[in-house]
C-alpha cells in the first residue's frame, strides 16, 4: 500500500502524458476551426444564427440548476432530462472552444461530476421491454447517443480538465459505459443495424478522444476485431451500391448522425482510412439518396416504421449535409437543402457552407429529379422508384416501394405506392403506429398496433391476397426475399414510368405493378395510370387497397352503408382494425372522388366482373385510441389472373372559405382493358373531353429493344421496348 | 300604328331625358372618384394591387367568349358561370370608369345582350327545393346578388349606352327581374332575414340607377310601402342595439354586402335619409360586432349554420370595412383588418383607406378585447360572450352562446362554448353540415345531416337533457325563447368570467353556466374553469358534451372499448350520428387528455356519483359520408340537481417532427365541489404543483354589490358581487 501510494503520482503522470500526447479537441472541431468560426461570425449570417441558437440554449441551461436524475421511464421527465443534458454538454463544449469562456467548461465538468456519482450505482434499466437495456436509459440506443454527444463535449474540455477529473470521469463513466455497450452487449454492438452504428460510433469516438486504440479497433471491426461487425461492415451491408439505406428514409436520417460524426472523427484522426472514399464514396451516396427521397418540403416519405413529419431539419441531416458539402466537393444543391434547415454545424464544414450560402437570397431549394434506387447491399434486391414532375412549389411525386423488407422496422408492403400532390400525400402511407416520446402512450415507444396494423399489407396501397399479409407477416421470411425491379424510365418528362415484380411474397402468386406519371400539356394536373397485374393457378381474393387523405365526395356505385352497426372488415393481418363502413357494387366501371385540401381527386378503374368495393375507416380493435381514424377504399375481386387498371387524377378546385368549387366530377370517363397476357398488357384511358391514350406495357423480361406484337379482339398492337403510350386523336 | 310609329322618337326622347336627368354612375362610384383613383394608383400600393387584381380578372374574361348558358343546377357549371358573369360585369364597370377604356363597356353590353335574349324565355327554376326560386338560379337569393352586381355594372356604363340598348335591357331583364323579386315574391322581399336584405338591396339599387322612386320606396319600406318590410325595418330588427346580428357571424358577413352597398348608394342618392346615422349608427355597430367575434386569424367562429373557414377576406367584409372606415371616422383598427384582407374596394372609401394604409408596415392586426354582445332587436334576449387573453399571435379565446335561436340558420345550442388556443379551436363547433358549392354533395346545399346532426344540441359543447335537443329541436318553439345574460366581467385580465342562464330550453330544467378564463402569471397557459349547474324537480339524464380537436391520449378511467362492434349512441336528436366507441367509469374524479397541434389539453372534472363517460365519433347513419368523422366525449349522470365543475387546460408540448414531448400529463390534480345551492356555488381547483384556487359564483340574481355568505361542511364562504376567485397559498 505504502509503495503504491508512493508511485501513484508517477502512474498519474504517465496516464496524463499519454492523454496529453494527443491534441484536443480532435473529433468534431479542432482549436483552429473554433478560432476561424469566432472570426467569421459577424460576416456569415447563417453561422451567426446557428451560433446564437446554440448559445441561447446553453445560456438558458446555465441559469438553471444542473439535474442528473435517477433513470426514469421512456418519454418521462428523467429520460428527457438526460437527453437534454447531453445536448447541452455537447453545445457547451463547442461554445467553450469558440468563445474561450470557461463557464461553458465548468458547466460540463459539473454535470459530469454528477454523472460520475450516479453512473457507478446503476444496473441494467428495469423497463427495457425486449430491447437491449441501457443503464441511464431504458434502451441502450439512447445510451449510445449520450456517449456520442458527451464524448465530443469531453473532447472539447479535455485539455482544460485536471488529470484527476479525467481519471474520475473515465473510471466512473466513460470506460464502464463503453464496456457496457461493446463487450457486455456484443450482439447489439456487432449488429448490422442502426443500433449497431450508434454503438460503434459511441465507442469509437470515445476511443479517439481517449486515444484508446483497442476501442477504435472494436468500433471499426467489431468486438472480435474480425471485421464481421463494426463500422466498415455496416458501410458494406446497410446500403445498396447507390446508397439506399435498407431501413428506409426515416431511419437513415437517424443513422446519418453516427455515420457522419464517426466518419468525420476518423477522417481527422485516421486519415489513412480514407473513410469518405470508402466503398466508392458510399457515405456521399447515402446522404444523397436520403435527401432525394424527400417530398418537396423536405419531409421524408414515411415508408416502413416512420413518422409522417420527420424532415431534413433533423440533427443528423444537418450534420450530414454540412460534412457532405465540405468533404465531397461543395455541391450547390446542398446549399438549397440548407434553406430548409436554417442552421449549420459549428465546425469547418458548417463554416465553409455558411460562407457559400451568404444571406441565402440566391440559394434555391433543390428540385430533385425522378430517380430509382436499387436495394440490398448488392443492389440486386429490388428498389425504390420515385417519379416527379412540376416545380418545387407544385410538385407531384409518385413513389413505389419494391425492395427488401428492411428488418425489424420493415413493413409488409411491396408494390405499395404514395401519391403526393398539392403539398401533401393524397394517397398516403400510414407510417408507424407510435406517438413518439409521448409518455402516456406506452412511453412513446412503438405501440402494439404498429405490429397489428401499421406493418400489415392492408395498411398500404398495394394488393392483399386472401386477406393475408405478404409473407404472412413473418419478418424472418420477409427478410429472405425481396421484390424485383422490372423497368424504370423517366427520360421523357411527360411520360414517366416504373414497373416492378413480386414473386416471393405470396406463394404461387405473381404480381407486377406498372405505374405511369403522365404530365400532358393539354390537361391541368398530372395523372397516374396504374396497372397492377396478378397471376395465379388458383383463385384468390385480391384486395386492391387505396388509402386516401380527406373526405369522401361521391361514387358512381350506390353505397350500402353499414351505418347503424359497424363491424371490422376482417379478423387478422390488419383487417381487424378497419371498420367496414360501406359496401358498393355496380355495373359501370367504378369511380370515386374525394376532396383533399383545395383539390378533388378521383380514382377510376377498369370494369371487374363481380367486383365489390368497401369503404373503411381505421379504428376497430383499438381500445386505447392509438390509431388515427383515417379512411380507405378496398376493391375486392375473386380471380386467378387479374389486371387492375386504374387512373388517379387530381382535378378541379375547392375553397371553402371562398365558397368556390369547380370541376368536382372526374375528368376521366373510362379505363378499358383491351387485353393482357404474359407478354404484355394493353389498356385505353379516356376523358370526357375526348382525350384518349392507349397504353402498352411489357409483362415479359424487361428489354428496351425487344419488339412486341399482341392481338386482342382482332386488333393488333405493336411496340418496341418496355412500354408505349399513344395519345389518340379526339 | 302609324301614329305610334310617328311619336316613337318623341317617347324615346322623353324616356332618355328622364334617364339623362340623373348623373351616372351614382351608386358605388362617381365619375370624379374614378378620376381620383386613376391619379393615385401608383402612389398607393394597396389601391394599385386591388386595381390590378380586378383588371387581371376582367382582362382574362375578355380573352374568352362570353357565355350566358341556360340555368343549371346548384354548384354546377351554369350556376358558377352566371355568378362569375356578374362579378366580371361589375368589375368591368369599375374599370371602364377608372380607365375610360371602352372595351370594358363593350364587354358588359355584349353580355347584357345575351341576358336580354335569355331572360324573357325563363320561368321559375325547376330545382328550387323548398327555396324561393330564381329564374337564372335555383334560388332567388342568387338572383338578387346578380342584380345587385349588375345594377352597378349598368350604372357604370349607363351614360355610354345608347337609349335603345337601355330600353332593351330594362324591358327584357331589369324590370322583370325586379318585379320577380318584389311584387311576385313579396314574402321573400318583406322577410326580416338576409334573403330579404338582398332582395330589397337589389331592387333598391336598381331603382336608384333607373331613378325609379317606386322601386326605391318598396326597397326602403316593403312591397306595401307601409314600413312592415324593407331596408329600414331590417336595420331595426335584425340587429341587437349593440349591433349583434341574430343569425350569427357567418351570416352577417354575407348580409354586410347588401347592407353596406345599399347604404352607400342611399347616402349618395338620398343623403337626407342619413342612413349611416340610422338607429344610432347601427351599421357601424353591425360591422364592429361582426369583426369583434373573429378568431385572431380573421376567421369567423362557426356558430349556427356556418363554415369553419369563412373569414374577413369575404367580399362583404372588405366592402363593409372600407365603407365603415370612410363613413365612420377612419378608425385605425380597420386598417389592421385590411392587413388580413389585402385589398380595398375601388371607390373613394377604398382610396382613402389605401392612403392611410400606405405600405402597411406600420399597420398592426387588431387585438380585439373581451366583449359581450346582447342579442335580439331589443338587446334583451340573451347574448354572446367572448373572453380573450394573450397577444394576437398566441391568443386564447373562450366564446359562449346564450342568445336567440336565430331563425332558420339557428342551432339548438344555448350555453354552448368554443375554446380557441394555439391558433385553432381545440374545443370546436362543428359548424354546418354542408360542402358549400360542391356540386356532387347535393349541389353544395345544406345536407340532410345539417338538420339531423349539426343543428342538434349534442353537436355542441353544452349539456343535453334526456338525450333530447333543446326545444325538442323545434325551430318555431326555439325562436320564441332565448337564454339570459347573467353576468360578464372582463375588467381583470387575469380573471375573466361570463355567466348565463337557460330556463326555457328544457321544460322544468334550470341551467346556469359560468365560465372563467384564468391567466395566472405563475402558469404557462390560460385555463378554463367551467361551472355548469342544472336544477330540476325530477331526475333527468344530463349529458355534458365536449367535442375535441385532435387525438385522444389518455384517461384516468379505464376504457371499455366497443372495438369489435360499434353502435350509435342513440336514435334521435343527433345521437344517431355518434358511434359509441368506448365507455368508462371510475372512482377518482375523471380526467382525460388529448393532443392537438403541438399542445396537450386536459379536461378534469369533479367527482360525480355513478357518472359514465362515452367517447364517440361522428359518422353513424351517414350513408353518403356527408359528415366529418370527429371525436367527442360525453359525461353522463342521472340527477335532479347537478353541478358539473371542470377545468380545461392546455399543457406541455408535442412536436412529432422534432420527436419532443413534455408535460403530457395534466397539471391539474382535482376539481372539488365544496357546495352549491340557489344562492351560490363554491369549488376548489388544485394543481399537482400545489397551486390552488377557491372559486365562488353567485347563482341568484346578478348583482355586483350584494354580499353573499354560504356555509358548506361547517366552512363559511363570503364574497361580494357575482363571483370571487381566491388563489390559496401552497
Amino acid at each position: 500500500m505504502k509503495f503504491l501510494r508512493g508511485i501513484l503520482p508517477l502512474i498519474l503522470f504517465i496516464l496524463v502524458s499519454v492523454g496529453m500526447a494527443k491534441e484536443h479537441p480532435c473529433t468534431f472541431i479542432m482549436h483552429q476551426e473554433a478560432v476561424q468560426i469566432k472570426q467569421n461570425l459577424n460576416q456569415l449570417p447563417l453561422l451567426k444564427q446557428s451560433f446564437e441558437q446554440t448559445k441561447k440554449m446553453v445560456d438558458q441551461a446555465l441559469q438553471k440548476p444542473i439535474d442528473v436524475p435517477p433513470p426514469g421511464e421512456a418519454g418521462g421527465y428523467e429520460h428527457e432530462r438526460h437527453k437534454q443534458n447531453y445536448r447541452e454538454m455537447r453545445a457547451a463544449g463547442l461554445l467553450y472552444q469558440i468563445t474561450g469562456d470557461e463557464k461553458y467548461a465548468q458547466f460540463i465538468k459539473k454535470m459530469l461530476l454528477k454523472y460520475a456519482d450516479l453512473y457507478p450505482t446503476l444496473g441494467p434499466h428495469p423497463l427495457a421491454h425486449n430491447q437491449a437495456p441501457g443503464r441511464l436509459f431504458h434502451q441502450s440506443l439512447n445510451e449510445t447517443v449520450w456517449l456520442v454527444y458527451t464524448s465530443q463535449a469531453y473532447d472539447c474540455i479535455y485539455d482544460w480538465l485536471q488529470p484527476e477529473d479525467r481519471q474520475l470521469f473515465e473510471t466512473n463513466i466513460f470506460r464502464p459505459m463503453a464496456r457496457w455497450l461493446s463487450d457486455e452487449h456484443p450482439h447489439e454492438f456487432n449488429r448490422i443495424h442502426n443500433h449497431g452504428t450508434w454503438s460503434v460510433t459511441a465507442v469509437g469516438m470515445l476511443g479517439l478522444v481517449l486515444d484508446d486504440e483497442e476501442m477504435v479497433q472494436k468500433a471499426l471491426y467489431g468486438t472480435e476485431k474480425d471485421g464481421k461487425g463494426g463500422f466498415l461492415k455496416q458501410l458494406d451491408l446497410l446500403f445498396s451500391p447507390n446508397g439506399y439505406y435498407m431501413e428506409g428514409p426515416y431511419y437513415i436520417r437517424y443513422a446519418l448522425r453516427p455515420f457522419f460524426l464517426f466518419a468525420e472523427a476518423l477522417e481527422r484522426n485516421r486519415p489513412d482510412l480514407k473513410i469518405f472514399a470508402y466503398r466508392d464514396s458510399i457515405l456521399k451516396k447515402a446522404y444523397y439518396s436520403a435527401i432525394q427521397t424527400t417530398f418537396p418540403d423536405g419531409v421524408f416519405p414515411p415508408i416502413n416504421d416512420a413518422s409522417r413529419t420527420m424532415n431534413v431539419q433533423a440533427p443528423g441531416v444537418v450534420i450530414a449535409n454540412d460534412i457532405a458539402y465540405y468533404r465531397y466537393g461543395k455541391d450547390p444543391a446542398l446549399l438549397g437543402v440548407k434553406k430548409l434547415q436554417g442552421k449549420v454545424i459549428l465546425n469547418i464544414c458548417g463554416l465553409e457552407l455558411a460562407r457559400a450560402y451568404g444571406d441565402g437570397q440566391k440559394v434555391e431549394i433543390p428540385r430533385w429529379k425522378s430517380i430509382e434506387f436499387s436495394d440490398g447491399y448488392d443492389g440486386k434486391q429490388g428498389g425504390l422508384g420515385i417519379l416527379r414532375t412540376g416545380s418545387v412549389n407544385d410538385q407531384t411525386m409518385l413513389l413505389m416501394k419494391y425492395g427488401v423488407h428492411g428488418k425489424g422496422h420493415g413493413h409488409f408492403d411491396k408494390l405499395h405506392f404514395i401519391f403526393y400532390n398539392q403539398g401533401r400525400s393524397v394517397v398516403p402511407d400510414y407510417g408507424f403506429a407510435r406517438w413518439i416520446n409521448m409518455e402516456p402512450k406506452f412511453g412513446g415507444r412503438y405501440l402494439p398496433e404498429n405490429n397489428t396494423y401499421a406493418k400489415q399489407t392492408v395498411a398500404h396501397n398495394t394488393v392483399v391476397v386472401d386477406q393475408v399479409s405478404q409473407n404472412r407477416a413473418n419478418r424472418k421470411e420477409a427478410d429472405k426475399v425481396f421484390a424485383k425491379r422490372h423497368f424504370f424510365d423517366a427520360s421523357n418528362p411527360q411520360i414517366q414510368v416504373m414497373s416492378a415484380i413480386s414473386d416471393n411474397h405470396y406463394p404461387g402468386v405473381h404480381m407486377q405493378r406498372t405505374m405511369f406519371l403522365i404530365d400532358d400539356p393539354q390537361i391541368e394536373y398530372p395523372f397516374v395510370v396504374d396497372l397492377y397485374r396478378l397471376r395465379s393457378k388458383v383463385k384468390h381474393t385480391y384486395d386492391y387497397v387505396l388509402h386516401f387523405d380527406g373526405q369522401f365526395v361521391t361514387s358512381n356505385w350506390k353505397l350500402t352503408a353499414h351505418d347503424s352497426v359497424q363491424f371490422p372488415l376482417g379478423v387478422d393481418f390488419g383487417y381487424q382494425h378497419l371498420w367496414n363502413q360501406a359496401e358498393a357494387q355496380g355495373n359501370d366501371p367504378f369511380q370515386f372522388t374525394w376532396v383533399s385540401g383545395q383539390r378533388y381527386y378521383s380514382f377510376s378503374t377498369s370494369s371487374q366482373p363481380d367486383a365489390k368495393v368497401y369503404f373503411v375507416r381505421i379504428g376497430a380493435h383499438d381500445p386505447n385510441f392509438n390509431l388515427m381514424a383515417e379512411p380507405g377504399m378496398i376493391l375486392r375481386v375473386q380471380r386467378d389472373d387479374c389486371l387492375f387498371a386504374s387512373v388517379i387524377e387530381p382535378h378541379g378546385y375547392f375553397n371553402e372559405a371562398q365558397e368556390k368549387s369547380f370541376n368536382a366530377r372526374p375528368a376521366f370517363k373510362e379505363v378499358k382493358i383491351i387485353g393482357h397476357n404474359d407478354e404484355g398488357s394493353v389498356i385505353e384511358v379516356s376523358r370526357k373531353d375526348g382525350l384518349r391514350w392507349q397504353i402498352m406495357v411489357n409483362n415479359g423480361p424487361a428489354s428496351e429493344t425487344q419488339e412486341h406484337q399482341l392481338t386482342f379482339d382482332n386488333q393488333t398492337f405493336r411496340w418496341k421496348g418496355n412500354y408505349k403510350v399513344v395519345k389518340l386523336k379526339k
